[in-house]
């Protein structure tokens, strides 16, 4: 028997991807529904293999197969390939199993030559379009199928054109374009040593193997090489013959969506042109008509596409957008795909086809991308205004939503320029704990290094603040107040806008608008929440954060880290005191000076989130981030402790790290200074007991020990808050429940998470930290790294932003074994930035996590997503 | 059947450890041996344990095999307990399976009453001592065994001896002490409620209670929660009976060997003193003889001893420091333990002893320690100017050697001063790579920063020169040029020791020796030789290195660092040039001048090295390590580069990262800039191709990408390696061999090592790098952590220093598993520094690896560690 290696397209279906590529099974399926599509073939992917390994030569099997269906293809068509009179015309297209750039991709109207271009220009009546039709013909046959320099083509072109004194290619006359096909034939001829091919069969055989060769050059190569594709997978490739949307007043082009794409509306929605193709559409030449009207000018063929228009949306359960032409009044569908649509129009049209029926709950569920519902949180620009804008720059999208305002360089001009009235962007080299206050006053932030995970980013998110970080291309200057970028010079008081959702910069004013929830939402996400195992909690640091979690649905807090209720102006000093002091004595009595203001904290939390459960890091920043930068500052701080400015100087200058990531913080500091592990615990305890006896709320605090690598130092503290707990019932003859348990965020933990369990109660990941340990990266200055890396194809994404499964994700494993073996049933959670991302919240559904944690602003995110997990 | 709870020591034996603890099994085995051991018995630690888990009290059973025990105590001595005519005193000590601090040591003398006291200060003739011991029992007893505040004794005695106008204690008369003893008991009634027990047995009961419950004390409770001890084990107690060598000129004591413990000869070696106790040979009050002279003194003892210590030398089968008292001329053994020496007396006291036929070969071996060797390779102290000197302060054992010089604070200073031919030891804050030269000047290095892997030590350890490192404990005024530590300031030009093997710091002159290798090491060296299997190689960045590399038995090297090249005078502007390059091109300029240098360093490395295998890792430290620091040298620069000074320093602070460690280094250069990757590849295989040609030589060089995580950033630089190694074969006409490998130190890299093994051919753990990211602690921000966990019990001690086995060494074991299922008998590695530490190679031994590769000066330890390794 010999093989199969051209499939008809009502031969095939949807699910022979690997044998027809993407493209190929996709035509076949839509052929099979019946839909109009034009008509052709795929030459299948193990046809590459054979001409691959045979020398780069395309079988006489594989010819005649080819012949075969072209033979069919005339049927179909009623058009005869290469003829004079009624002649056929083909696309010619690659198409892997996925998507692959490095490959030749399209050579359109394959089967012109000089009497197939004069029989077109008497058909279409257009000879303009034939003629510039044939000359893009030889230049791409020219270029991609024969490898002939298309500088070439355009050197001739443009001294053309100079000689004529034309400006673009528009001002070429039929003639001009019939003298240039000439010319463009002689290129080709003196670089290839024989005439350009007029005979159609040939020009058919070495596009098909010019897809079949270019699955083997050295671009695409390099892309399967960093993408772990087999060489042997091959490419499939599709022939189709041509249709015209500009043969005349019966003809036209139309792009349109099954249902109103910005609003969700069930009612199709898109644009036509009659006498016209799909890229007159773009070039914007004409403007085109609301689809609508087609029902007036051409009544059979929109009814004729409405019934094809619900047969697809009931095929694929989703709204479609397709791409239509007509020739000669008759309809084709070229494509149809899932129509992108905004947030709101995603969560109507799920709502909607519910009651349509025409989806399950859970298929609704499963329509949704998590990522889309961040468009109904935040700000976004105004459409129209963002159209005509053009971006100076991108960098990473480390916090969604739009901001437009005046630059500022500073915190503090950002608080004067607030106070003035002004909106404001603050832009920094990188920011520090000290910005968090201008931070919350701007409209978003835009920072030159640090990566998702960036103390900007991270901040930025949990404020739900847009901001756009590690845009190492920008060359800043603080002191004098600019910064250039995309050869724009930007100074104090100019305005630009911001896109945290795709990292763009714009150097001028767009205007925003706050987003709105609708009704469809709170439905939407009660039938996700019915379908969640993984629980939703957030991180939050404040009352305010706290009360927003719950808003969106978070079912408790998964990390409150203690250090940024530090920052405030009535604080920092004692802060600064605690650290700088002499000895424990010393450090002891500023310590107590600070409890109440943490004690404070707590309450009000527990206040806000009643019953729900609380977790609560111990304190963890290097110390040397509370400290004074400026003289002023230490000025104060030394007549407040009456001690030389100098010796404090010395001291804050000793607290420097190298690499303070891997420094002095987390539980080592408890272990250095046991003294700040009880403040702490009292704090946390003691409001729990306050509130328990004014409101009447069982708090169970979940006190969480950070930086664990050794469970040795995890019992270190764990004594001093089992001993402080002990001695605050004594004192206060109450006695209440309290967890205390580790964040998971050091390699070694997770090896040795056995041991940890035996005295841990339970486990945060930290996937922060354990990306940055596993892969040995610093989120600080991965900017230009990552740039670099994305760039070169080594890595996808930032894995700060997408938890690694392979790296992190195994040690994760290893932990949540580990230390489920030694504590059954112990409380497992993730509270790093990953707890928000939805293909990581699919992998700690995986492996068993209990629940996820995030910035209140990705609540909604993290809840869709894990109902996804569920059902998935 | 009832429990036996209590062993007469010849009962037991050496085996016993568990039940009877570690001292009491050893009491047993000597007893057991034939030796004359004060008799006494052994409580076991079941007892320990009925004890507490029953109310804390002794039951009537275990009282009951005391008594019978105390019979025949009684029968075997003569003596009789409590008696007044001829008095049985008994030592009680607590012994643990493993020793343990926190428990209750030691109470002597029990049994003492007013009687008991006037009949030994008749029998010894010494009433001092009678009444002086029986205080001291009375305090020890009150404090020790019944919690009775010492304070309230030394108190009374403080009061008493002032009252008198007394100095010391020594000035206190028998009838002082006899006063003292009254006072003593009041304190103890008044404390107690009841009077001293002058009962002999009930003296005893409680001792041993006392023992029990020291078990459960709050110190004795972390240091096991600290050491994963279980709480059932338990502490045994010995009770033994007391000799005295003081009890006339029949009496005496003495400390033997049964060989020189400084050369190793075959000769007794010890001291003793007739009518004396232990603690007055340590006093010093009189000189001791030498034992020899014992021969004349007492004959018959001597020769009794003469056959013991030959008796013990075969039982343990090996050199025996041993302890005895003469009682009126009766000698008993009351301590052997195998004799600490000098390095020079292990290696011939081993190879001795196989001369001998007492032992074999293997056992030889494993008589070593390793660790020792270093003092052959090192200079020394001179042992008596070290007596006499007393430490200012200690910090990280670094590097080790002894050094003695001048201080100073900077590179350029010790140049100066060794150019004025001064000795000097270089102090830093912590040391950088622009220090190099200083450092190999200076005798010794002393910073203020940094663990057993900082900068300061791995370079240090390389060179041979001693270093301590991380005294945290220093201030340092670099400005002002002196440092205070131990309350002494040392300026520049001062005189400071280092004791590089003990980490002590001695704040002045004290004289050094070389020392010299015996003949001895050569024998010893090749016994170990033929016994590993581990293969060694050395880490060695030039010639001079390698050449001493192989001088003390490297096989090849394991890690040549290309870094280090680029610091000489010479090459540091051409490499700053590069750094500072705009462009590809500029910087493929650069690099071009810089390509013969390296080439030349390879040649030279080659021509030492012959066939021996060489791993050369490309360059893996942050560019900013090569910048200048000073703005002479940037002017210079920039005057070189016709740039504007401005425009370079500002590249240069760009490049500052937060955390280098985990920033833009080790493959990720060769991502951003693979023109670096590229002439590194030229000068290490160009080099190979001359050497082949003008020596002859095959040379595989085994290029290796440091810092790799993901497989595809190690095919990213594979890549440039093969096509840059294709040009150069094909312009030189001549191919070698040459493999591409990875250096293992990121836990990624382990975790997805099967993914990485495909297409790396070896595998060399960089574990310097693995334990700082597993433990995500800062190798050169350890020193106060690591001082403060190793204070607190949570470390043993410097996990760089020794290799972690349960974290990083899972992520090792994990990396080798799947390394070798993915590549079968993948060459696999390490050059890290646990390379030259016994525990370490133990386990790279364990897990499968082929070679270690260490610093030169510790080739001779890492082979004698790997023949240990093959043997255990």
């Amino acid at each position: 028997m010999s093989v199969k290696y051209v499939y008809m397209f009502p031969e095939g279906d949807g699910s022979m991807r690997n044998l027809l590529g993407g493209k190929g099974a996709n035509l076949c399926e839509m052929t099979r529904l019946g839909l109009p599509v034009p008509a052709g073939f795929t030459v299948t992917t193990e046809a590459c293999t054979l001409y691959n390994s045979s020398g780069k030569t395309l079988s006489e099997e594989i010819k005649g197969q080819v012949n075969d269906a072209m033979v069919k293809l005339e049927a179909a068509t009623g058009k005869k390939f290469g003829d004079k009179l009624n002649p056929l015309l083909v696309s010619v297209r690659s198409g892997a199993r996925a998507s692959m750039p490095g490959m030749m991709d399209t050579v359109l109207n394959l089967g012109i030559n000089d009497d197939v271009a004069e029989s077109i220009a008497a058909k279409t009546n257009n000879p303009r379009f034939a003629y510039d039709s044939y000359r893009r013909f030889i230049m791409m046959f020219g270029d991609v199928v024969m490898d002939v320099s298309k500088a070439k083509f355009e050197r001739v072109l443009d001294d053309y054109k100079e000689k004529k004194g034309y400006r673009s290619d528009v001002d070429l006359t039929v003639d001009d374009l019939k003298i240039i096909v000439e010319q463009f034939k002689s290129i080709y001829k003196e670089a290839k040593g024989q005439p350009f091919p007029t005979e159609a069969k040939e020009q058919l055989f070495e596009a098909i193997s010019a897809v079949f060769r270019s699955w083997d050059n050295p671009r695409a190569f390099i892309y399967r090489r960093m993408n772990d594709i087999p060489y042997d997978w091959g490419t499939a490739v599709n022939v189709q013959s041509m249709v015209f949307g500009n043969m005349g007043d019966t003809s036209g082009t139309g792009v349109v969506f099954t249902r109103n794409a910005a609003t969700g509306e069930k009612a199709i929605y898109g644009e036509y042109m009659i006498n016209a193709q799909g890229e007159d559409v773009v070039a914007g030449v004409r403007t085109p008509k609301p689809f609508a009207e087609l029902k007036n000018d051409m009544p059979q063929v929109y009814e004729e596409y409405m019934g094809y228009a619900e047969k697809l949306e009931k095929h694929y359960k989703d709204m479609q957008d397709m791409e239509i032409t007509i020739e000669e009044g008759k309809l084709y569908v070229l494509q149809t795909r899932n129509g992108k649509r905004t947030a709101h129009a995603a969560l109507k049209v799920a709502v909607d086809m519910v009651g349509e029926g025409l989806i399950t709950r859970q298929e609704a569920i499963l329509k949704v991308d998590p990522k889309q519902l961040d468009q109904l949180l935040h700000p976004a620009f105004d459409a129209k205004a963002l159209k005509a804008a053009s971006a100076i720059g991108s960098a990473l999208p480390a916090s969604p939503g739009a901001a437009c305002g005046k630059v500022y360089f500073s915190a503090e001009d950002v608080k004067a320029a607030v106070e003035r009235g002004e909106k404001t962007v603050l832009v920094r080299l990188e920011t520090s704990p000290e910005d968090i206050e201008g931070m919350f006053l701007a409209q978003g932030i835009l920072t030159v290094r640090g990566g998702m995970t960036s103390h900007a980013a991270v901040v930025a998110r949990g404020m739900g603040r847009c901001c756009v970080s590690g845009c190492e291309a920008i060359k800043i200057n603080e002191g004098a107040k600019y910064f250039e970028l995309g050869g724009k010079r930007v100074s104090e008081g100019d305005y630009i806008s911001l896109d945290g959702s795709t990292g763009k910069i714009y150097g001028e004013k767009i205007s925003t608008a706050e987003s709105e929830i609708s009704g469809n939402f709170a439905t939407f996400m009660a039938w996700a929440d019915a379908e969640r195992k993984l629980k939703v909690r957030a991180n939050a640091d404040t009352p305010q954060d706290a009360a927003k979690a719950i808003e969106f649905g978070a079912e408790g807090i998964g990390l409150t880290r203690t250090e940024h209720m530090f920052f405030d102006e009535n604080r920092i000093p004692k802060m600064r005191k605690m650290i700088l002091s002499d000895s424990a004595q010393e450090r002891r009595a500023a310590l107590n000076e600070l409890l109440p203001f943490q004690k404070a904290d707590f309450v009000g939390i527990y206040e806000v989130m009643g019953d729900r459960p609380v977790t609560i890091r111990l304190l963890d920043p290097p110390l040397h981030e509370f400290l004074p930068t400026q003289d002023a500052d230490f000025a104060a701080l030394a007549k407040d402790m009456g001690k030389p400015v100098e010796e404090l100087k010395l001291k804050a200058k000793n607290l420097h790290e190298l690499n303070p990531m891997m420094g002095h913080r987390g539980c080592r500091l408890a272990v250095s200074y046991p003294e700040i592990a009880e403040m702490q615990t009292k704090a946390i305890l003691e409001a729990a007991i306050e509130v328990k006896k004014s409101k009447g709320y069982d708090i169970v605090p979940e006190i969480m020990v950070p930086l664990v690598g050794d469970v040795k130092e995890f019992r270190f503290v764990k004594d001093i808050v089992d001993s402080t707990a002990k001695e605050i019932f004594k004192n206060s003859g109450v006695e209440i429940k309290y967890l205390v348990g580790t964040m998971i965020e050091i390699p070694r933990a997770c090896l040795t998470a056995d041991a940890i369990a035996k005295d841990a109660e339970f486990f945060s990941f930290g996937t922060n930290d354990l990306t940055q340990m596993a892969y040995g990266l610093s989120r600080d200055d991965a900017g230009k790294i990552l740039a670099d890396y994305i760039d070169k194809n080594i890595y996808e994404g930032d894995p700060t932003a997408k938890l690694d499964r392979e790296g992190v994700g195994a040690l994760m494993k290893i932990a949540v074994e580990k230390g489920s073996a030694a504590r059954p049933g112990i409380k497992l959670g993730i509270c790093g930035e990953h707890g928000g991302d939805p293909y990581s919240i699919e992998f700690c559904a995986q492996i068993g996590l209990q629940y996820v944690s995030c910035s209140p602003f990705r609540v909604p995110i993290a809840r869709l997503a894990a109902a996804q997990a569920a059902l998935r």
